[in-house]
């Protein structure tokens, strides 16, 4: 039996943000490459059979080449193996499935993507915040800030002043400098923005403010997004009168109801004590 | 009791494409507002006892204005019922999920956003197209044709010609209209594009073509996204050396797996005979 690969998103960060393909995958894999974003819930659903490898290019220490991650997608699927490329949000944004996928054609290995709901989209579930509005934003830009760093004004100015949301990922925590470049692009001083700090999860963090202000937000911990452009008035406000706010809106109640959730899905699962489900 | 509302992400067409809180929360639903975009298979998971209302607005025949919506939704959980406003993709992406905020907000109701798979990374998925790519996009546009045939080129000029990706959500079937307003704002004659019609779904078709064919490219049915940037250059080809050419490819085996998934998953909530998971 020829082994396959698939490029499967995680979703988010909340467990119960996976879909149900990638639910059913993870089940059934016998190899899974990772990256950090990952969370934790997640990987436990990796049976205990299968190899994990934690290919994640961000640890401070581990340094793992993108071609050496080809190689061991190919060398694993080309040994008979279901191998998961598993990623944070979807694996098309952000993510070099690009490249991945011309190692997997180069080498003949079969392999599928399954899309996941992109971190940009849990965030703004999140802080309540619609992406597009028929008044106020027709259309939806994501970017990196590493591209920002590289870049000129030039290139922001693309993007902004004309009714777009901005949605910046990875926006490191240099909010100045990203506060500087909205502005020479030609974006109004108090355009309102969002930082969203892991977002879906237990540890999720809102911070709402303008361009202006942005310089003194508050060091949020990563994974963080920000949200630039007028929808981000309709975000959630825990204290309306207040305009710089700190908001902690993950849901215990519902993260403990997420728990039991999974709990029943695993048992299920050990009960029919099968890896593929049956007819 | 007080009622509350979710806003809740369908995904692009796969049943397999809900998140598990997506299934969570339909199968305790007890009342359902939905979108035409929502495919039957998902529409099953509803439970028998829930009211079901089919508040789409592409119906040719049927409307209901977007003020019925935000009425019908607050009267419901007003009422004590816990609601699922179900939409195609992601909610906060071109489904006016702002309005409908709003409404609840201004009436006091409480909601949450649940995300979904927006269609873009469904036919992407599907297509093995790259949203973004190291060498060839470091930015993503999402926009609507509606917007295309409102405003000038001007408008598109900001999107285009910066290495961004550009996907056009509903681009309708006047291509050429859309092809001579991407000319326009400046992208080449040679730009790859790809028509994705039913991305996830069985009636999955693909059309690769460049900006200068899409005026005779084959009228593929709704729901269609059409893609254009560098990233098209990577996309799945049956036959690599046909430069236009329609494919299925969607995996029939999969569906099968899917359906057989998802009968284990009723079942196995009707063995426990309960409608929210117990401890």
């Amino acid at each position: 039996m020829k082994g396959k690969v698939y490029l499967v998103g995680a979703g988010p960060g909340d467990p119960e943000l996976l879909t149900l393909k990638a639910l059913r995958l993870l089940r059934t894999a016998e190899a899974v490459l990772h990256d950090d974003l990952v969370a934790p819930e997640i990987l436990k659903l990796i049976p205990p059979t299968a190899q994990v490898h934690n290919v994640g290019k961000r640890c401070g220490t581990k340094k793992i080449r993108q071609e050496e991650i080809n190689f061991l997608m190919v060398a694993l699927a080309g040994s008979g193996l279901q191998v998961i490329r598993l990623k944070g949000g979807d694996p098309l944004i952000f993510g070099r499935a690009g490249e991945e996928m011309e190692s997997l054609r180069d080498a003949g290995i079969p392999f599928e993507i399954v899309p996941g709901v992109t971190s940009a989209l849990g965030a703004a579930a999140a802080a309540q915040i619609p992406l597009t509005h028929r008044k106020a934003a027709s259309a939806l830009v994501f970017i990196t800030a590493h591209r920002a760093s590289e870049s000129d004004a030039v290139e922001w100015e693309k993007f902004v002043g004309s009714g777009a949301t901005l949605v910046i990922y990875m926006p490191g925590q240099n909010y100045s400098e990203i506060a500087g470049k909205l502005k020479s692009a030609g974006l109004a001083a108090n355009t309102p923005c969002a930082i969203i700090s892991a977002a879906t999860t237990g540890h999720e963090r809102t911070h709402l403010a303008t361009i202006a202000e942005l310089h003194r937000a508050p060091k949020l911990a990563a994974p963080r997004l920000l949200i630039v452009g007028e929808v981000v008035r309709h975000a959630y406000r825990a204290d309306a009168g207040d305009e710089s706010l700190i908001t902690d809106i993950s849901g215990l109640q519902e993260n403990s109801i997420t728990a039991t959730f999974f709990q029943n899905l695993l048992l299920q699962s050990q009960l029919r004590g099968d890896k593929e489900p049956s007819a």
